[in-house]
């Protein structure tokens, strides 16, 4: 029994108002995979690279648990590109420049030695190749929980409602809900995508925490206030690796054990942008998890009396 | 020992993408003395109206125990009044008209049955209003909290630092802690803020809850997720007076209490923007309180196992 991960393994240059990068290994099932590696040792990658990424990467990533046979290597071609710009609230960034290299025409296929997959994490990419991945699995997997981003929305609704309507969470943040719903509020807009399918909505607010819907049950988990958000690229990713990998870890599905999930995943997004890219994941184990998974509980603690 | 409330009495017109209305009654110490009196019944009002201003809401608040030799009532001249516009989001609004009236030049006086004093809430108002009622106070009182807003960063900083420095807690929205302090990041502005004298920060987030900073220490309260924010006049007023309220009935001025405070300030405001004015905080009671406190904690309570 296996977490499948979708999702690119890409190139990144970033500039932040802190600082800026050359190419640096980025990517959403790259990000994925570091941050669930912490909690199950099952992942399944399914992704495509050129002949530029290195292989100490993906060594890095077999060492951590990682079977990387889903991941095509098409040697004579480039690795997918992404420069951006971060603006002063870190939540707002350009766009510098796009080269889409391997990803243009990926065809994903998911080995036969992935077909035990209980857990599927759907990595924002081509909502077609999300579905390819779904349609390819003989059984269907206990939790399909998919990300996504506006873009689809902007260039491809109908294939993106195709997969939204197959999935058990989806995974977006609230400019992305209130453009998927047209409702402004996000009480409103749960109800409405997930009258569309999925039985769970997470909505990601950045510094300002994440929201999980299920039915009439809504659970908030926050941010942790931080001095200084360092580079936010890949934090999304990460809090869904760390949200898949703990309910990976556990099986336990319940509305109960997603709420720890989403304050896992907020742990492990808020390590995730102390510093550029993945090096500070890398540097992170259970120690660290665990120190910050208590700042989460201090952080939110209180007592009431009723009645 | 009581609760004195120092703020505008006023009238309101407002428009929301979901409704206008004429002159409804407004102003800080409104709310605040609405909300607060579900807790505490020693509520000291300090303010100013005109002759135009209902004698019914005057009866309405002595009804709930709140004091009002401290209102001075100019039977020639009118109530301040405020027009404004709210935009899609909520969080922000225009100005459409203020005609001070009575605010020009309102000298408090704190009457002799006021200085009992234990807890003072300085409401958003002139800096130099509020620094007078604390010099006027005999006796220093266990807690002074303070309202301001950026209007008042713009026009008179010197008055406005020199409160700041005289008070326990301050309260801030996020732009007016990053107007204030320079810094973009909240823990460095709350670090910046704190430092100027207020031992306790609040920062207020609107619809993304809020904060409170002590020292090294930090709490996070959410705010509830509505279907729709009707209209949010009055819902920082009326979550200081929650706060304030619970603080004055308990007495107790520990950071945990003041979590507790935050949440239960938190639960007020939550009514509040349900209807227009104060409408609807004059329509609840323990039970919806009680109901709505529930509500809370069910949206954050979260099982982690460390270790």
């Amino acid at each position: 029994m296996s977490l499948v991960v979708v999702g690119s393994m890409a190139f990144d240059a970033l500039e932040t108002p802190f600082g800026k990068t050359d190419k640096i290994i980025g990517g959403a099932a790259t990000y994925i995979a570091w941050s669930a590696s912490n909690f199950t040792q099952t992942i399944k990658q399914i992704s495509v690279v050129g002949g530029d990424f290195p292989q100490e990467e993906l060594d890095a990533l077999a060492a951590r648990g990682v079977e990387l046979e889903g991941v095509q290597i098409k040697k004579d071609e480039k690795t997918f590109f992404w420069s951006g710009r971060y603006h002063m609230d870190m939540n707002t960034r350009d766009t510098l420049e796009t080269q889409l290299n391997v990803l243009a025409d990926f065809k994903p296929v998911v080995p036969d030695s992935y077909q035990d997959c209980e857990f599927l994490m759907l990595g924002n990419l081509v909502p077609a190749v999300q579905l390819s991945v779904i349609d390819q699995l003989k059984n269907r997997p206990k939790l399909i929980v998919m990300d996504t981003m506006n873009f689809w929305m902007d260039t491809c609704m109908e294939d993106l409602q195709k997969v939204i309507s197959k999935v058990d969470v989806l995974l977006v943040n609230d400019g992305e809900a209130r453009q998927l719903s047209g409702e402004y509020s996000l009480v409103k807009a749960a109800k409405k995508i997930m009258a569309t399918g999925p039985k769970y909505l997470i909505i990601k607010k950045g510094e300002h925490g994440a929201l999980l819907f299920n039915a009439d049950q809504v659970f908030f988990a926050p941010a942790l206030p931080l001095e200084e958000v360092f580079d936010p690229t890949g934090a999304g990713d990460t809090f869904a690796g760390g949200f898949m990998g703990h309910l990976a870890k556990t099986k336990d599905i319940s509305f109960n054990n997603m709420k720890t999930a989403i304050i896992i995943g907020s742990a492990m997004a808020s390590y995730c942008v102390e510093k550029f890219g993945l090096e500070r994941l890398k540097e992170i184990g259970k120690q660290e998890i665990d120190a910050r998974l208590d700042e989460f509980v201090q952080l939110v603690n209180f007592d009431i009396e009723l009645g």
